[in-house]
């Protein structure tokens, strides 16, 4: 397990003059913390025999390239020089020092946020959207499925496939595609298709409609309709925005910045928050850290911040479940509330999974993270906070990190080195704000 | 005139490690063209006397030090630490290569853009506005008030107001504030206060509203409102979004930025699109270029971009005019269609302005700049070219000086270098691109 080399290759410029004009700061490579756990993660089962799934049980839905990072134990992972060139558009993204908040909250800790909202998508979503898409693009597929709930996956999706030349479908829960708008408009003008879920495009679609023709649909059964085209169409396949392996290690690119970003300045993390719903922001942003930890016995100390009403790491069991309502997935060991957990309705919709990513929770398990749970009117109150210290508007799921931030900045007595993940700017959830406000 | 120094003096870094973590990158200097023009523009007059205005005609409205800017002719104006500081929040912007729209577009020129989208309200505003707000602050001021079309400016001031420490109160065109909210809802959340205009605060709102109690409000009306209350209150100044040169001068940042990004890696801007409606963006933008033909006998040419339904340029004369339609500001000498003209309503909110501005104007009668105007639907078009190739969807404004650019580069049969000024991004303009779709 410990066969890939324990330093990171030196970065490789690239050859011209793309993106922002230092490309060249742009990660080699990903990092894959399985390389450095101390005991592996437990295998996903195959939802019928319930033995461990092999690469041809997802060879329906996913390219090998990203099969094979699904069960990759090697350190580090190269980045192709196509998502670099992509990931210049906004990468590295900024790790900025809030000197504005620490002023206002009075407190000698030091606070740097780590800013994804300058992706065009405006979250940290197209991180894997671009990779996804380019190993699909690579193998042959020319169109992929995926669900969204409020857009933000969708829209990222579209935004890569669009930018690879390959068509994109998504299925949105109707509630939001009605409600919503924008997002929906963003995935039009990338050129992607957006459709009601349920719709009567799928089997899946069809029934839950005669069922009840006024559902306002639901994750679970846009999912199934997804992976329903997905695994029928030949030349199609299907993308998950977060929870699987393969997903956590394209984020990694927020956590090595940010690691090098401090080096660069002589500052080393003493405590890094970041808001938690399926994993993949968290686990992007704190696995190098983490990792950081085990091989050189740094202690910088993660805290996963989660909303009260869906506390999958704080609340939730340890054990094996199923990603969807409908049973279809693989079987994977994680936190879960369980899957016919229904989350009340609350403004973070990117948080609202019951489950959490399975190298997350094997990482709790292990007591390489923490985890907090934060209610919905504390988080929006460190928005608004964050908001007018620093200028930026934090998307809804990023605020439940602030405030576990802000908790503890406020009782710092030291000059300790604080980090935030900022999953995403709010711009498209103004409406949350207005009615916090 | 020619006095101040004329090379650009070296950056000083920041002494601590704010904002992104090359703080030091961040332009030390604003740039005035003014010092570099082969004869000065003609002044603003005085609407009664119609003599030059003097400085403490504007002073009710605006601080010393941006007055002393108005009519300055030092070459480089030293930017302030605190304003460099908030800077670095998104400076310097990404200048990036479009290798994937040449692509599409099969041209042999190589097209890079500008992007002032990163911002955190989303255009180039921010630019003067952080100036703005601080010159107030540090001269005592608590208030600032100001008009806001769709609410690109408001949006930008209520930002920057609520990171200086300033209250800031803005009339909204009563049409846009009932029917983008979004922006109003992003003022608030930075602690800004908003009122559709024509309001009953005022004296001539109230007269407006009693002479027609269901009108949908127009800019006019709410400079009129907002400079009134500024007006009258001792501790309140007003502050304007385009067209005034200190405006100009604090968007220099973006050609200074994009002149140094080209250098260093070794290309020079054959031509420069910029989009153009009050004039902030493309001055911004072009001057330093233009500035450096003047200096060094450069030959980079400069495209003003600006829409057929509000050709100033292109289609207005060149003399004195108002700035809003009830006459009461300086009269200021400018390509203008005439302070009563109603350009028909265009997506583009932020270019729909009967005038020009004067140094703008200046610099198009002495042939240091070229125009043409893009019809709308050539913009979106244009707009949602670049959107599926690069990834960014432009602001309704910046697809003008996109549709400049791609039809240039289609035409083109070298290697040549085309700029893009990409003023913001259009995500809370995705309606519009919706219609257009």
């Amino acid at each position: 397990m410990t066969t890939s080399p324990d330093v990171r290759p030196a970065p490789r410029p690239l050859t011209e003059p793309v993106g922002t004009v230092v490309p060249s700061q742009v990660p080699t490579h990903w990092y894959n913390l399985a390389a450095d756990l101390p005991e592996p993660p437990p295998p996903a089962l195959h939802p019928g025999t319930r033995e461990p799934l092999g690469p041809q049980d997802l060879a329906p839905l996913f390219p090998m390239a990203l099969i094979a990072q699904e069960v990759s134990t090697e350190r580090y992972v190269e980045i192709p020089q196509t998502i670099r060139e992509i990931y210049a558009l906004w990468r590295p993204s900024p790790l900025v020092r809030a000197l504005r908040l620490e002023r206002a909250l009075g407190t000698p800790a030091k606070i740097y946020y780590k800013y994804e909202g300058v992706s065009p998508a405006g979250s940290h979503k197209p991180n894997t959207a671009v990779a996804q898409a380019y190993y699909n693009a690579v193998e042959g597929t020319t169109k992929l499925t995926t669900e969204t709930g409020a857009g933000q996956w969708g829209a990222s999706l579209s935004f890569a496939c669009s930018l690879l030349g390959l068509q994109c479908e998504v299925w949105q829960v109707r509630a939001s595609y009605d409600a919503k708008p924008y997002r929906r408009m963003q995935m039009e003008t990338y050129g992607g298709v957006c459709h009601p879920s349920p719709s009567d495009l799928t089997e899946a679609g069809r029934a839950m409609l005669a069922a009840d023709p006024d559902t306002t649909g639901s994750l679970g059964m846009a999912i199934s309709e997804a992976v329903e085209v997905a695994a029928q169409d030949p030349n199609a396949h299907y993308a998950l925005g977060s929870v699987l392996n393969h997903v956590l290690l394209h984020q990694s690119v927020i956590g090595i910045e940010a690691l090098d970003q401090l080096d660069a300045i002589g500052e080393t993390a003493d405590v890094v928050f970041g808001c938690a719903g399926g994993g993949s922001n968290l686990g992007g942003l704190s696995f190098p850290f983490i990792g950081r930890n085990l091989r050189d016995g740094t202690t910088t100390r993660v805290v996963a911040c989660e909303p009260a009403a869906c506390p999958s790491l704080t609340q939730g069991e340890y054990r094996y479940d199923f990603g969807d309502v409908a049973g279809l997935t693989p079987l994977l060991k994680m936190h879960t509330l369980g899957k016919d957990f229904v989350p009340p309705p609350i403004h973070a919709g990117g948080l609202r999974y019951h489950g959490m990513a399975p190298m997350v929770s094997h990482a709790y398990e292990l007591g390489l993270l923490e985890a907090i749970a934060v209610e919905q009117e504390v988080a929006f109150a460190a928005g608004v906070e964050f908001a007018r210290a620093e200028g930026i508007i934090p998307a809804p799921e990023s605020t439940h990190a602030v405030a576990g931030a802000i908790a503890h900045a406020r009782a710092a007595t030291t000059d300790e080195t604080i980090v935030i993940g900022l999953s995403g700017n709010g711009v498209l959830d103004l409406p949350a704000y207005h009615d916090f406000l």
